[in-house]
């Protein structure tokens, strides 16, 4: 298994020391604009690799030694400039990077699954969809992923039951459209019924990211892990299911664009869509999200 | 962290050596009848144990040196002879077993966790917190987890889904009176409708048990695991939520005798019992599961 | 990757176990004489793996299921009865099993790597590479591995220091001419002088394979364990020493004949053969081993 | 067990996302300059443990919330601005930090192992003993660990055998006047004998910090690794050997001063201190270091 990950800034680093520690490949090759924080992480790894019971070959280069990777990971970007910037800004600014990587990465790597990191992530999927021409099942945002075990932790330490037995899911725009699909949580059997309490971690949820933002300047280890954890799933054939971007296949009328539903994710990229069955406010909150990133995306080719 | 075996049989041995492979000790304690197989045991893996990144003390011994365990495994029990011989006949047979030794390792220790695995096990699990006084959080039996993670391999292959996230649980008797919670199984927020396919999933689930011992002679991996699973998350406080034989907390008017629902487990025990609202089918079965057990429980002591 | 495992015995069914717990790979095949008792293996484990982050396939079949496996495990036999039968009686029982299994076996993967832990095994690891023709590379005993973990046991019970880090070497016949070879054994940094303690250990590990069998019959999960560790090393391409048996290549005047040496193990199977420089002593053992083993082979085919 | 982490600048960070994934502790409280950044990095690696199977409550807090910590982790420390900066400056600016929090914390913590990272790290860790009154076995610098490491993944990439399967230690001081022991290093039982291509190798390592340095401003993901290794081998009681730096215990003639030599770490901190026998040019290199640092601790005193 040969992984690139294109962007080695604080997502993309965490991203790759995570991947030094828990080994999902055989090879791990690492671009980015200045190639000497490529090179720099690459050493550092693998100094840190000598002490991990793994034989990953982890080396900076250039696009043309991506060939024939199996997945490519996307967090090269532009600087996030909160608050002044907004998400759509963001877009723009980030649509030359994309245009000047995505399709010569595809050429590259004609078979490869792409997971896209950088925001406005829901837009940038679809864009890669669409600059490829890839099977959209090949092609993953890692969406409300992130906003999920956010949501999950917070429960978490409210109920004291483990994250992952909390299967509650945070589902339409990574962003401030979003929605926690409340009638269909559950915990060990019993449904999650919507309450203050639920609704007031919700709203944390949401606030989240900005919150870690303004603390720290950014975020990296969720959204690192949360990347892992899709790409262990690839690796390894695992068949999770997880809310990640993907092409909406006509669920609730939603098509032609990308949205987080919960997907099964296996050797080949998106092996299942799931359809849970949602409440009438839940729906159009998905259709409300469906609308708004379209509009991203018209506001994205406008420049 | 202490753990005491006691029982180094199939099963026993099965969960030593996953306990080795995957150290949740510091110590391990093997006790059982014949003393040279529990020393032969405690041997081998140590041998094993030197290529392993852990320092758990592996050795045999009698009651006397369990003292202060923090965990006690209990599969100590006469052999299961099948299909000659009925639960019932089991239970008779191991009473004397566990009224020889469950005392005295609660006497050793008596803030341990006991973790029952002999069979009959909801009627064994009852009777340790009778023999003990223990509080009824600290006993455990591991119940339906194993008729689950068979019935949830089963569905998994059907679906292409990984076990762990179809949420489909096996409630009740750890015997033939058990049932399949259908009105509560998810996956991916999908709801699981009854159907065809899953009540013939159901029963071969219920017969699966009986086809490993027809095949192999007795069972050995499948409860190894779903023991271990319970300890690692007794060790690290994980407060996973798995189906476990628990002393019935009222749940559906049941109470005063111990089967399997879902519970969270960490490092005082049972934390939690969950609720999960059943159809009336299901009710039925729960409280039909309910009264067999009593009756074991009766034909027990009149022995 | 796709493993094939011959023999589902006490040593057979403790590997795949251990495999399940640990999956090195993407496809498990058990075959047995007895195909049930490979069958009940093989859902027992399939239950157990459910609990596991893995999507190892686990099943039973016959020689033509293994088709293109890249690794070949081998614990197929005759009951070892100890101590009525000798090394060369079972050498001799065992031969009719390698005939009939190790040709068809080496059609069906002709590119496998075959590991073989049936004894006496440095005779069958020799047998093997002249029935299947195969590169000596690819063929591989656990020879003295199992040896060399007790060594390290004992002696880091004595000094309290990992295992791990104790790099003594049984090297030889995995039989009685084994030895110790003291004059390269360091640990951190510091010698090992041959003492007293040492030598004593060294007695101990040469008896502890007769010890564990007096005492349970059977020795089973140190063997399991190093046969796992060679299978680790070889799926992740890992490099790592290990004392194996193999093709000896001329050191010490030794050749035409398997015995334990340090070699490297990767992907390939042996990737290169280290050459210790030995003392006297040590070097006339170890030529003491090739004779014993040589002659073994003789009366082998004498039968 | 509970650690605390002093400063999550770019190495300390880097630890904690690194426990995290490998969680080794109960708790996890993260100590900053700026509480900002310690909270926001709290919040964003409970996020990535939401996907991890563990329970570690990660907070930060003030020195006062440290009582009772098993481990405190010191990466503390004013920016390194090379080339500018010496080392020798770099421990006059972060004197007063160790004199601000080290007395402190070890208050609060009477019985804790401290691990120190910050530099110059020799220097550091016998002020750290001077200052805090610890026996010193509870006070372990992560020395030439992390030039180890990197020697070690030179050579291996060079001799195609895994970096913990090569025993070659770089001993003396963390700096300019460190060593490789190649009179004592090993690989599978071969000798290492030094030859130009163990020269250049060690040359390399010697300047590959800076290069890190160079490359991408900081060294963050090996030293990490490094502290993780030494934490684990405390938490579980592995025993392992290590080069880090310790009070040298009289060793060829050098006292009162913390130099690297392989030592063995437990629960207990520094169980066991190794006296390698090295050559004569060895035994020179690490007196030359002694007096390097123990210069570099008058001249900070003189400040
Ligand atoms: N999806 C999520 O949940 C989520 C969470 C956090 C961050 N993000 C997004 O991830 C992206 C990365 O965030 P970050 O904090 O690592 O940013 P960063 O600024 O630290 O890193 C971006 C990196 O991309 C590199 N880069 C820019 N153009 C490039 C090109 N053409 N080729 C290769 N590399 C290039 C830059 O050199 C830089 O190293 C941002 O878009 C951010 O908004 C998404
Ligand atoms: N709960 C489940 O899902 C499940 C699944 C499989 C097996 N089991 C049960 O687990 C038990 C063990 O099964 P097994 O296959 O290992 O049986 P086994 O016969 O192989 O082993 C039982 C062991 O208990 C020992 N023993 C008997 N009396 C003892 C005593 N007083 N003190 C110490 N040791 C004593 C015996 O020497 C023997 O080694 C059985 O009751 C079986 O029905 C339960
Ligand atoms: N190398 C070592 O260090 C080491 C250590 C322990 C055991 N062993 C050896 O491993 C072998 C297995 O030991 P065990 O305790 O598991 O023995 P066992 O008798 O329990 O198992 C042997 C299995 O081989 C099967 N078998 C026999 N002929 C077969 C054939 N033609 N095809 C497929 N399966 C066949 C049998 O049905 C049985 O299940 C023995 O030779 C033993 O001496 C080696
Ligand atoms: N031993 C080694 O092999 C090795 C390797 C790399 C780095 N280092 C050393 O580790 C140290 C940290 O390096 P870095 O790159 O993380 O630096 P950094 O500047 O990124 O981080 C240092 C952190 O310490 C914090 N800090 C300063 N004073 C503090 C105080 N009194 N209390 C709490 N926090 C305080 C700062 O706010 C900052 O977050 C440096 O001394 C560096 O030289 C050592």
């Amino acid at each position: 298994m040969k992984i690139t990950l294109v962007g080695t800034g604080r997502v993309g680093s965490a991203i790759a020391f995570g991947l030094t520690i828990n080994p999902l490949a055989s090879e791990l090759l690492l671009l980015n604009r200045s190639r000497d924080k490529a090179e720099g992480d690459a050493l550092d790894l693998t100094h840190a690799a000598a002490l991990v019971n793994s034989n990953m070959k982890i080396h900076a280069g250039e696009i043309a030694d991506s060939k024939d990777s199996d997945v490519i990971i996307f967090t090269a970007s532009v600087p996030f400039r909160y608050p002044e910037q907004t998400r759509l800004a963001m877009g723009i600014e980030n649509m030359p990077i994309l245009k000047e990587s995505i399709p010569e990465l595809a050429r590259q790597s004609p078979n490869a699954i792409i997971l896209m990191v950088s925001n406005p992530v829901d837009a940038l999927t679809y864009e890669t969809i669409r600059l490829t021409g890839f099977d959209p099942k090949r092609v993953i945002g890692t969406g409300t992923l992130v906003d999920s075990i956010r949501y999950r932790a917070l429960l978490s330490t409210r109920l004291q039951i483990h994250p992952e037995d909390i299967r509650a899911y945070i589902m339409g725009e990574h962003g401030d459209s979003q929605f926690a699909a409340s009638s269909i949580a559950m915990t060990g059997g019993e449904r999650f019924y919507p309450s203050d309490t639920s609704r007031e971690m919700f709203e944390k949820t949401k606030a989240m990211g900005y919150e870690v933002f303004r603390l720290k300047g950014h975020t990296s280890y969720g959204i690192a892990m949360a990347t892992i954890t899709i790409l262990d799933s690839i690796t390894y054939d695992l068949r999770h299911t997880l809310p990640v971007s993907v092409m909406v296949d006509g669920y609730l009328g939603v098509e032609d664009v990308c949205l987080s539903m919960p997907a099964v994710i296996g050797r080949e990229g998106i092996t299942r869509i799931l359809h849970p069955v949602l409440n009438e406010e839940e729906q159009d909150a998905f259709r409300r999200s469906a609308e708004i990133v379209k509009q991203t995306l018209v506001d994205m080719e406008a420049g």
